[in-house]
C-alpha cells in the first residue's frame, strides 16, 4: 500500500478532527466489517492469511462485492489500532442522520422493526471514557434501547476504542450527535420530535424516587451525565422526573455505563411484564 | 527518596508477581487512601503542595498518624501510573484471608453490618480486563454484594487500574483470589462454608430462565464468566439454576461488568420488595 494512504488511515484513527472532516472512520476485524452496507466502505484492506482464514466467512459478501487491497500481516499491524489485527481492517462512511428530526424518523423505525413496546432514548451528557461510551451503547441495544443522543462534548463515537467496545451496536442502533443537548430533550418532551411526548427522567444522585418504582413502559427518555460530574443541573431541571438507582455499602455513585445500563434493564423488565 | 525505593514502587505498580510476593500494593490519590487502615500503610510519599492543598483533609488522619516523605511534585509525577496525580501515593499492605473460612466469616460480618437480607456473592471466573473488575466491584458493592471471589486467572485486583476503577469498594467489600473456584463454588452450594446453603446462579447465554423471574431475596451467588468465552461448562454444571438476561436487538452477549452488575441490581430490588 501506498504510504500516504496509510498515513491517513493511522490519522483517521487517531485525530477525532479528521473523522469529523472526511466523515470516514475504521471498522477493524471481520464481525463487524460483514455487518456494514457494502456501500459504505470506503476501502477494505486485508491480508492473504485471512482471505483462507476461517474467520472469511464473516464479512464474505462485503469482499466478495467490493475492491480491496491486500496488505502484508505486518502492514497490518502497523495500520491496526488492536494489538492482535484480524486481518481485515475497512474504512467506512459514517452513518449521518440530517438533524434531529431524520434520527427520530430512523429511531421509531427502529423501534418498529424490534418490536419495541414504546420508544427509548438515552441522553449523554459529556461522556468522557472511550470504553464507557462503547459500554453504554452496547448495553442499551440490548436493553432495547431505541436511539442514543449525545452531546458534542461527548467523547467521539467513532473513535476505535468506542467503535471496538460497542461490539457492533454502533452499526444497529440509531445515533446522533447534537450541539444542543438541551433542545433534543425539549423537542423530545414537548412531543416535536416523536409525534408523542416522551418523559424525561435524569439519572441523579439526589433523586426523588426509586428507579424501579417509576414505570418506564410508555415513551421514555434517561439522562446520564459525565463520569466524574454527573448530570448538570441545567438538564436535571428539564427532567420530568428525578430517578435514583439506591446504592449499598459506601459507594458514592456509580459507572456512568452501570447506571445506563440498570436503569435500562430495569425498563425492559417492566415492559416484558407488560 | 532514594533510587532504589523509587524502583521498587515502580515495578509493584507494573509487576503481579512482585505484588503477590511482598503483599504489597499502591494507592493514589487521597480519598482512597484516607479510607485504609494506618496500620496498612507501608510507605507514605506526599508533596509539599499536597499537605497544603485542600484535599489534604480527605486523608489528613493517615498522615498526621504516620511517618511520610515529602518529595517533589516532578518525582510524584514519575512514580504515580496515573495521568494527573494527585500529590499523595501510598504504598499499603493487601489485605489477605487465611483460607475461605476466613473470607466466608469477614463476608457474613460485612453483612450483618451492611443489613443485608441474605448473603449475595459474585464469583468471577478468568475475567480479564482490569477496568472491568474494577466496575464489577464497585457496581457489586453498590448492589449489595457482600462477598466477592474470583479464580486465579482473574487479573490481579490489586493492579493499579483496577484499585482505581473500584473507587474504593476494594477496600471495604470482602475479596478473596482462590485457586480452585469450583470447590469454592461447592462449599457454598453444601452450607459448609457459610452455615446455609447459597443458591448458585450461572449466567448463561443459554440460560434457561429470565433473571427477573428467579428469587434471589435467600443466599445467593452468581458465576459470571471470562469476557470472551463466557462461564465454563465445568462450572456452570454446578449451577441450581441458569439464568439469562433477554436481550433486545442483535446483541451477542453483555459487557461481563454490565452482566454482573444487571443482575445484583435486581437481587437488591427484589430485597427492597421483601
Amino acid at each position: 500500500m501506498d504510504g500516504r494512504n496509510k498515513k491517513f488511515i493511522l490519522e483517521l484513527q487517531k485525530k477525532p478532527k479528521l473523522r469529523r472532516e472526511s466523515g470516514l472512520y475504521t471498522i477493524d476485524g471481520p464481525k463487524m466489517a460483514g455487518e456494514i452496507d457494502p456501500f459504505d466502505a470506503e476501502n477494505i484492506f486485508v491480508t492473504k492469511e485471512f482471505l483462507s482464514s476461517k474467520h472469511f466467512e464473516d464479512c464474505a459478501e462485503l469482499i466478495k462485492s467490493r475492491p480491496y487491497t491486500l496488505i502484508s500481516e505486518a502492514e497490518m499491524k502497523q495500520l491496526s489500532d488492536t494489538v492482535s489485527p484480524q486481518g481485515v481492517l475497512v474504512v467506512a462512511k459514517q452513518k449521518k442522520y440530517k438533524g434531529l428530526g431524520a434520527f427520530a424518523e430512523a429511531s421509531l423505525k427502529y423501534a418498529a422493526a424490534n418490536n419495541a413496546k414504546a420508544p427509548l432514548f438515552v441522553l449523554l451528557e459529556t461522556l468522557q471514557d472511550p470504553g464507557n461510551l462503547g459500554t453504554v451503547i452496547r448495553a442499551c441495544e440490548a436493553a432495547g434501547a431505541t436511539g442514543i443522543i449525545a452531546d458534542a462534548e461527548t467523547v467521539d463515537i467513532y473513535s476505535p476504542k468506542v467503535v471496538r467496545s460497542t461490539m457492533g451496536a454502533i452499526l444497529r442502533l440509531p445515533y446522533i450527535s447534537v450541539q444542543d443537548l438541551k433542545k433534543a430533550a425539549n423537542s423530545l418532551k414537548s412531543g416535536e420530535l416523536c409525534g408523542q411526548s416522551v418523559r424525561l427522567y435524569a439519572a441523579h444522585l439526589d433523586g426523588a424516587k426509586d428507579y424501579t418504582a417509576v414505570d418506564f413502559t410508555g415513551p421514555s427518555a434517561f439522562m446520564i451525565g459525565n463520569e466524574s460530574r454527573g448530570l448538570s443541573d441545567e438538564l436535571t431541571k428539564l427532567a420530568d422526573e428525578k430517578i435514583l438507582i439506591p446504592m449499598c455499602g459506601h459507594t458514592e455513585s456509580l459507572n456512568a455505563a452501570v447506571a445506563a445500563a440498570v436503569i435500562c434493564f430495569e425498563a425492559s423488565r417492566q415492559r416484558r411484564n407488560v
